[in-house]
């Protein structure tokens, strides 16, 4: 059960989004600006930022939901996003991909955890400032949404299809269409 | 230096929202209806709860900025800001108060470690559901400025007077003008 009285037919951040609307809106519109808005960064590769931090904070409903959007939108489809989850080292990502990872990893533990190493080893692969400012952006704003989501116990479907619903909606139609 | 290409001389999060104008506007909007827009509680409260959970995260540029606002917004000034940084049990605050920021703590080091009695003892102080969710997502909500400020290594001014001149200027004219 949440912490506070919420929509009990509505689960995870759509349920807060719909108790809270005055922060409704700038909560969607930078999820909108940071995983679909201009970035040199594919969506899929955001959306994977995105379900990788929320799977190493335990956010059960954000790592489930990103990670099915990541899924709709990478070539590897489900089973890549299993793999980075499994052993980061090891899945089969560029170069780039995986030293954006490993900073986001850097960012979830805290933001004083990335190091010179961190960026040169994205640089050498490859990564412009941008994408490194989108990496960090992306894996700070998940520390905050899984948290939120988490931090007042909202509700988390257990049925997979629930997830892929709602990523072929937000594939479809954006963040604003989540609520 | 930082870890990206910046203005060097802004600091803190204002060259992040220099740097990328795309995602400045929702994380201005968002910290503007988080600690000025409509809630039951003070402005300076939030800005204390801002202040608590960037020290907690190490994160000098928003402990000491938000801190400074907190100050001038509330009775006791920077001295309350220091005792709650200090000890949060024995810092001159409501009970209220006190049971709201050690859900803030809780929030710091992970959405699931707001636990039942957290939520009990802050209802138990007279907090009202909309309370709670406010301190929840402005824990939260610092959990990601900080990493973002902190995880690209952005400047962090030294001396006391930068910090209570941008707490002026925030508090007569809002985040909007702090970009």
């Amino acid at each position: 059960m949440a912490h506070i009285e919420l929509d009990d037919t509505v689960p995870g951040l759509p349920s807060l989004l719909r108790f809270r609307p005055e922060t409704a809106g700038p909560l969607t519109a930078l999820a909108e600006a940071l995983l679909r808005g201009p970035s040199p960064l594919e969506r899929g590769e955001r959306e994977l930022i995105a379900a990788y931090v929320s799977e190493l904070n335990g956010c059960r409903f954000c790592a489930s939901s990103h990670g099915a959007c990541a899924a709709v939108q990478l070539p590897g489809g489900m089973s890549l996003v299993e793999a980075v989850h499994a052993d980061l080292a090891a899945a089969p990502v560029s170069g780039r991909l995986r030293t954006l990872l490993g900073i986001a990893a850097a960012v979830q533990r805290g933001g004083r955890e990335v190091g010179d190493p961190h960026i040169a080893a994205a640089r050498g692969a490859g990564a412009t400032d941008v994408e490194i400012h989108d990496t960090v952006l992306i894996a700070a704003a998940f520390c905050m949404y899984n948290r939120y989501v988490d931090g007042l116990a909202t509700g988390v479907p257990s049925d997979p299809a629930a997830y892929a619903r709602m990523a072929e909606r937000i594939t479809a139609h954006g963040y604003g269409a989540a609520r």
